[in-house]
């Protein structure tokens, strides 16, 4: 982030030395998205000295890059008609990821402010649901009827003035149904008088309103696009969404797979209020609590034999742990697997020896490793043997748990990717104390 | 990934019916992508029949969207002739990634079979080092010097023929140094007499070959770019990477972070060869063996406490646990803070006040929990206490390992991904036994 970080030095150094003019014109030759950092890292005065100093136009581009909760405080710091004017200058669905994210009053407020057309677009796509191709769509885009020539449909992107913005040329039967499209590339080098029939590609991928925004994402992907358009149930083109919105969303996905693995809620942000992540955290934290109580039972089981040997204590959280990374980096790869369309149901057979493979071998690796400290330490031969034995069998369960609790989860239509350590490890916790004090209990008389 | 599932069972009927000419019709009409989907879902002999029906253009296509392991089987089946065939068909820079996950040898081989200056530029490619700028762009691009009209422009596009994929035309000096672009629809719309140097885009982002992968991704997103020019040291214009090719660097950076902090290597595929992943996959649990060990030693000094009484074994992994999920969350939020750019030096402070005190609320909230389950359970109110207090205690340090571990890691210009829970649980684990059966041991008297 050097952009942000020398262009705040500069930014903060004029701001003490209360140049306003010259500051001005520092931000104006700024990219939004540059002056979007900026923001970021001021207090708050700073922030709305600084957005004042903005053209309108770029004051909107620099709302539509921050997100929720600098966005809300900054907007809350600012007269509603200053923003609306902001708002005004942006494509309507920049307007509507803005508005989105505040308060329900404030934000009727600042459509109520804005202009009335911009706003009546805002509200049309605030209608679909939040996650969807409808919500992500751009209402701008150029589309010709297929009747005309290649001269005419440039006469409309001339008219349109969608900007630097719009990339291909949809084609549009009587009904406004899409039949069709045309890369800029082709329009240019085409003959002006060429039926613009004649150059289409009819075979054009494209998703409805109601499409999940990550069906979107994984389309533009696999087909290399650079915008899809988005019709209604009767193939009506209402918009488009480029690859830049796929980009966030994409970004939004790994967050979300990150997170969850990670046993947090999915869209938590490092500077989310505290209060605000309590209740999402602490329910982790009381699952956890659960399956560690669940995971101390099973060493209830066996108290009077840590009585007996306490040596047993010592040595029981290594099989633990060893099923815990086990599973942990099984389940990892399988998820991962699962989110790149890789782990179809025709190699799960493939997946699964391949970690049986690893289970057994690393397991025996680390068993021998273990087992000769462990003769090293207390010098029993028989209790090192069974320490290696319990962890290589406790590998074994780990390979099985990591790779089918996720494809299980993926079966009944959830995320996989809850299948955080939290969850799987409880299997390893548990077959691992198990293992470890039940071999140990059954060999007693020749322990002691 | 319906496409191919549909595809793949229409593909199998006619592949078991012998009707390879209606499969050849079929194989026409897909998408590359479609029929790479099928390819990785077939066994070998069926793969090189599929191929064989493919027309050189889309053979070439299917190739490019392949990956090791299954690439080089494939290829390892076929002639070598054949894989030139196709490969002479295809853009440099798809040949190039296809050419480098081959055998040296066999890499080499497929290169003197294809045309002359298509294999030249694929080895000027391939001598840029992987993960930079130079590997990753396209040779083909158009460029026009700044001294033409529109209407020369577009001369100039029409002979290019770079396809569809080209998308901004670049203006160049006398000296070839790039001095910026004119996007297609202000090439279409504007008056052909123009000269083109008057409605150019000057500030145009561009990196140089050495450019970190990463690096470029992070300016395509941040700057919501459909292609970034590449340059020399001078500034010379020699290709471009298009946002296609960002969206796999994202998705292979995606992959790293989740498999790093999953203690897994970073780039496995969930169908790699066992063997190939041995070594990567032991190394983590021979660490996670010695922290384990290390925490073990822990337990080892309260050993005599453990004898006298082994309710201590029960609860003690408990706390451990509750540290492990502690640091796993605040480590995972952090780690994708940094990632996305938005955990900078200036929010320290406040992530880790954050921290702090979601750890003594969740803490104390966990700690209220499991004293009140250990009294139930054993009736001690002072070792439940002890439990008590011990969990807020390591929450606590899971708040400060999970926050300043990756950060110090980035600091040191290590991934903070490899922060895995396999690193940073070692603190908790040990702090948990630590205080607990410290505690436990200071207080035995009162115990017993």
């Amino acid at each position: 982030m050097e952009e942000t970080t020398r262009l705040t030095e500069a930014i903060r150094e004029l701001l003490d030395g209360g140049r306003d003019e010259r500051l001005a014109d520092v931000l104006a030759e700024a990219h939004p998205a540059d002056v979007s950092g900026v923001i970021r890292e001021l207090a708050l005065e700073d922030q709305v000295r600084v957005f004042r100093l903005l053209t309108p136009q770029q004051a909107g581009a620099v709302l539509a890059e921050l997100d929720d909760p600098i966005l809300r405080e900054l907007i809350g710091s600012l007269d509603e008609a200053e923003v609306s004017r902001a708002l005004d200058r942006m494509p309507s669905d920049e307007v509507a990821d803005v508005v989105q994210e505040l308060p329900k009053e404030q934000a009727e407020e600042l459509l109520d402010l804005m202009e009335e057309e911009k706003a009546e677009e805002v509200q049309v796509l605030l209608e679909y649901r939040e996650g969807t191709a409808g919500r992500l769509m751009s209402p701008d885009f150029v589309a010709v009827p297929e009747t005309v020539t290649v001269a005419r449909a440039i006469e409309h992107i001339r008219k349109a003035k969608t900007g630097d913005g719009a990339f291909y040329v949809y084609i549009v039967d009587d009904h406004d149904h899409l039949v069709g499209f045309v890369p800029p590339h082709r329009l240019i080098t085409a003959d002006p008088a060429t039926p613009i029939r004649t150059i289409r590609t009819e075979d054009v991928e494209s998703v409805t309103v109601d499409t999940d925004q990550e069906e979107v994402a994984r389309l533009v992907q696999r087909y290399n696009l650079i915008q899809i358009p988005v019709v209604d149930a009767n193939r009506r083109l209402l918009g488009t969404i480029g690859v830049d919105d796929v980009l966030k969303v994409l970004r939004e996905e790994a967050t979300e797979d990150i997170q969850r693995l990670g046993g947090v809620a999915g869209d938590e942000n490092v500077l989310d209020p505290p209060r605000s992540v309590f209740t999402k955290r602490l329910i982790w934290r009381l699952i956890n609590l659960g399956t560690a109580v669940l995971a101390a039972s099973v060493i209830g089981l066996f108290e009077s034999s840590i009585h007996s040997l306490a040596t047993l204590a010592v040595f029981m959280p290594i099989v633990a742990s060893m099923g815990g990374i086990g599973t942990t980096q099984t389940a990892t790869v399988v998820v991962r697997g699962i989110a790149l369309g890789d782990m179809t149901s025709s190699v799960l057979r493939r997946v699964l020896s391949k970690e049986l493979w690893l289970g057994l071998t690393t397991g025996a690796a680390n068993g021998l490793v273990i087992a000769a400290i462990a003769y090293a330490w207390k010098g029993q031969v028989l209790l090192s043997l069974i320490l290696g034995v319990a962890l290589v069998l406790n590998m074994l369960v780990a390979a099985v748990v990591g790779t089918l609790i996720p494809i299980a989860l993926k079966v009944f239509r959830i995320d996989p990717a809850i299948a955080s350590s939290v969850i799987i490890t409880t299997f390893t916790d548990v077959c691992g104390f198990f293992s470890f004090l039940g071999l140990a209990t059954l060999l007693m008389k020749f322990l002691l």
